[in-house]
């Protein structure tokens, strides 16, 4: 291929998306296997990697390549190869040469060292030693948001990074339409009185069977262990690390078997998401994913839709009761019941389907109110136990179980808590098409064959990359705009299922 | 501290040995946890991150710095901080600015495909697997050589990266000096026609108890836990990440638990050397290893003075006794006898203290021969096997036990081997000076003490970085030159305890 506009733009934003894997293994490492006192340099480390690709990311040269490419007539399918990577990488390219080098690369060391303080506060419950990494973290968001402008709301500029084209406006208009159905439906379940019985969950089951199972559904479901591999973290996560290699992590409780059993179920249906991406786009928008709430719906589809259906636990009811003889004298119902039960708890990532989505809100708040300075880091833990009273109806009996819980700010991560629902809204929209376009689907999971499914996201999602904006996409797919009508309807039918209301 | 060209010289060094640090990770992370498919993006990873760090390394304003510096009032002691970082900063230089950008990239991007191909290679004992790509390296590092320059062979341009100032003409003389007498004492113990009750050491030990053991040993001796990590690869290694961080990594076998433990301490000495630089010279040569031969000499002393010591066992070996309940009926003595065994091998990493300095010379011959093409690849497995029976009495049944057993080349290591060797030597030097500096040494490792040890290594070795060259050190801490004498009395006191001869 000779050496175009295009072509050269194409290399220059490779090698910046190389650069950022080698972030990705730091980070991977930083969660997974660095020794304590690793920290500090491992700040410096990732201190450099994120100054050089942002020298790459900003270098003008790009700026006159993407100026060539977009006056080129290769542009006329707006939705063709080379107009898809132009306008992505001209989106990059427009935000990281409003970010100050300094800034980036302080927002990189900070975050590794906010990340420690997060995780020694968290154990031991202590707010107070994580505050002051809080106030550095969000300082630096604050700045960022006013360097890349906004209309009406600095979240705007954050949320961008996460999830394009949508607004907070936007948001709160839908959240709006979910927040007064949850809540009657979570308050219409407790007045019933009835309760699933969760505690078999609760009984032990062998830390090395549960990784042995948890290994056994990702490959299953399809993960790909030739290009990826599972391990153990604080806080479960996916990292792409690059064309075969993406790698999950899950954490374990010999009292929580679901915990692990579940967050394999997500982390891997983000995985295979990035595993889905073809191997001639690597490094390209093309390659990519189009927003972190698309991303959430491949894991929230394998996690819930697919992971809590009787269908998944009619062809592995059997094989759990084998890796875990504490079930043996447990029913398939209690058992469908107990995976289903909806119960208001002070753990987001160990939150049902109905009251996860209270979880967000909360924090979707809380975010915009902290960068709006219309909360101070003091009154954060008072701020949040509120909520989560006025939402759940419980007050958690630490931050630990509280504002300290979830590993997000600590990596500077403002802005992101809201694609976990539009995740949940996409997932569901996406699930009822793929039901319709396969008959057989639900069918073929009761035989433990979940080949037809992944093959519909392959097709459908996963080989656009960054094709298609979110919103195009579902509509594409589904035919229909985000809407919360499939969310509240499966949830409504659980309900019915477990609760009988 | 105001901007001279010393400070600017030390923050360019640092910034280049923080990207070499981010490449120690990639490449730990390829040995420990890499999946298979992984390898492809990691070579471009690596390439990457060597292209950039060789643009630093290379960028002309450092000659300009050194050029100020070398010229400032402050250089007055040639063995001063100053002096120092800048000798050895124009050393890394001087190199650096004849290797070109491209070379340098190849031999990144090759060294990860070649060593996967090796791993495969050797798994199967299929030469022909890894010869296309042995041919790739040796070219590489046959074209580096001519960059570098030499006087009389190739190989001296190669060993200056890891032994400065040696030179092979210097080598050959002291592996002279030691090769008859080893040959003659191997065949002494031979004719004996006495045995190690070696067959000891093949008894099942249960792997997690291995690792428990090794632990604990490496604890004992002094690596330092929080700073570092040990994990499992195909070779064992360690790698220094940076300050707080320094990884070894071993390789269990059920049936060959002193494979696993010896490396482990090993691999702790080497640990142990990188964790003795002083913090305040981190990223500058005052806070690097001066040679690989003096590094060696760590972990031989470790592994060998100390680790087979009858002091060592006096306190270890009722403790293996109960973690390795197959040992219950072994005395103290035969263990010791077993341990301290001389039986010439396939394996240079199992090899016993005396045969394996002819594991290396066999390498040290192979690997010039190789590089001024005096042997071709195709003819390297039987050249192999010839020097093994003419040294050793013995031929390897298969390339995986033959040429195919040392990761080195497939990483471009050539010129490597012969350091091994020096260390020997070294530890011996040093090893006979800590006895006669601290007279209790013995006494305090029969009491699980290895403090005062360390100690007088952190003093007398770790703590001066590459402030004295190699050769320069064993003369200041031993008041001798480099000599094989004190290895040979060592190795002869062994044999006349174990073997009576």
């Amino acid at each position: 291929m000779s050496n175009t506009p295009y072509t050269e733009l194409l290399t220059r934003a490779k090698e910046a998306w190389l650069l950022g894997t080698v972030s990705s293994i730091l980070h991977w490492d930083q969660e997974t296997q660095m020794p304590p006192n690793g920290a500090g340099h491992r700040a410096n480390q990732q201190a450099l990697v994120a100054r050089l690709a942002h020298e790459r990311a900003t270098d003008p040269r790009i700026g006159d390549l993407l100026a060539s490419c977009e006056s080129s007539r290769d542009m006329a399918d707006p939705e063709g190869d080379q107009a898809t990577n132009v306008r992505e990488i001209r989106r990059a390219y427009s935000r990281a040469i409003k970010l100050p080098s300094a800034l980036v690369e302080e927002m990189a060391r900070v975050s590794v060292l906010a990340h420690q303080a997060w995780a020694e506060a968290r154990k031991s419950s202590d707010f107070a030693h994580f505050s002051p990494w809080l106030a550095k973290v969000l300082k630096i968001k604050q700045e960022e948001a006013a360097c890349v402008g906004y209309k009406d709301n600095p979240y705007d500029a954050l949320l961008d990074e996460y999830e394009p084209d949508e607004t907070s406006a936007n948001l709160v208009k839908v959240f709006e339409s979910l927040r007064a159905p949850l809540v009657e439906l979570v308050g219409r379940i407790a007045s019933t009185g009835r309760r699933a019985p969760t505690e078999i969950l609760e009984r032990p089951a062998p830390i090395a069977a549960q990784q042995e199972f948890g290994c056994m559904a990702a490959r299953a479901i399809g993960f790909d262990f030739n290009a990826g591999r599972m391990d153990v973290s604080v806080h479960p996560f996916c990292t792409d690390i690059g064309p075969g290699d993406v790698r999950i992590t899950t954490r374990y409780d010999e009292k929580a078997f679901g915990d692990s059993l579940f967050s394999v179920l997500h982390e891997s249906g983000h995985a295979m998401y990035e595993q889905g991406f073809l191997p001639e786009h690597a490094g390209t928008p093309l390659g990519q994913a189009i927003s972190l709430g698309i991303h959430e719906s491949q894991s929230r589809m394998w996690e819930n839709l697919v992971g809590r259906s009787r269908a998944f636990w009619t062809h592995y009811f059997p094989t759990a009761r084998q890796f875990f003889p504490s079930l043996a004298d447990v029913s398939f119902d209690d058992f469908y019941r107990a995976i289903n039960a909806t119960e208001p708890g002070y753990i987001r990532v160990d939150a049902d389907e109905a009251t996860y989505n209270l979880h967000v809100l909360l924090r979707f708040e809380i975010e915009q109110a902290l960068l709006n300075k219309d909360l101070s880091i003091a009154d954060l833990p008072g701020a949040w136990n509120e909520k989560m009273q006025k939402y759940l109806g419980v007050t958690p009996p630490d931050d630990a179980r509280g504002c300290l819980q979830d590993v997000h700010w600590s990596g500077g991560a403002f802005g992101y808590f809201a694609t976990y629902t539009l995740g949940n809204l996409y997932a569901c929209q996406f699930f009822d098409q793929a039901k319709h376009d396969i008959p057989t689907l639900e069918t073929s999971f009761a035989a433990g064959d979940f080949a037809p499914l992944l093959k519909w996201l392959r097709t459908n999602i996963h080989q656009h990359g960054r094709r298609f904006s979110a919103g195009r996409l579902v509509k594409k797919v589904t035919g229909s705009a985000l809407s919360s009508a499939p969310l509240l309807t499966h949830l409504r039918r659980k309900a019915l299922e477990v609760y009988g209301v």
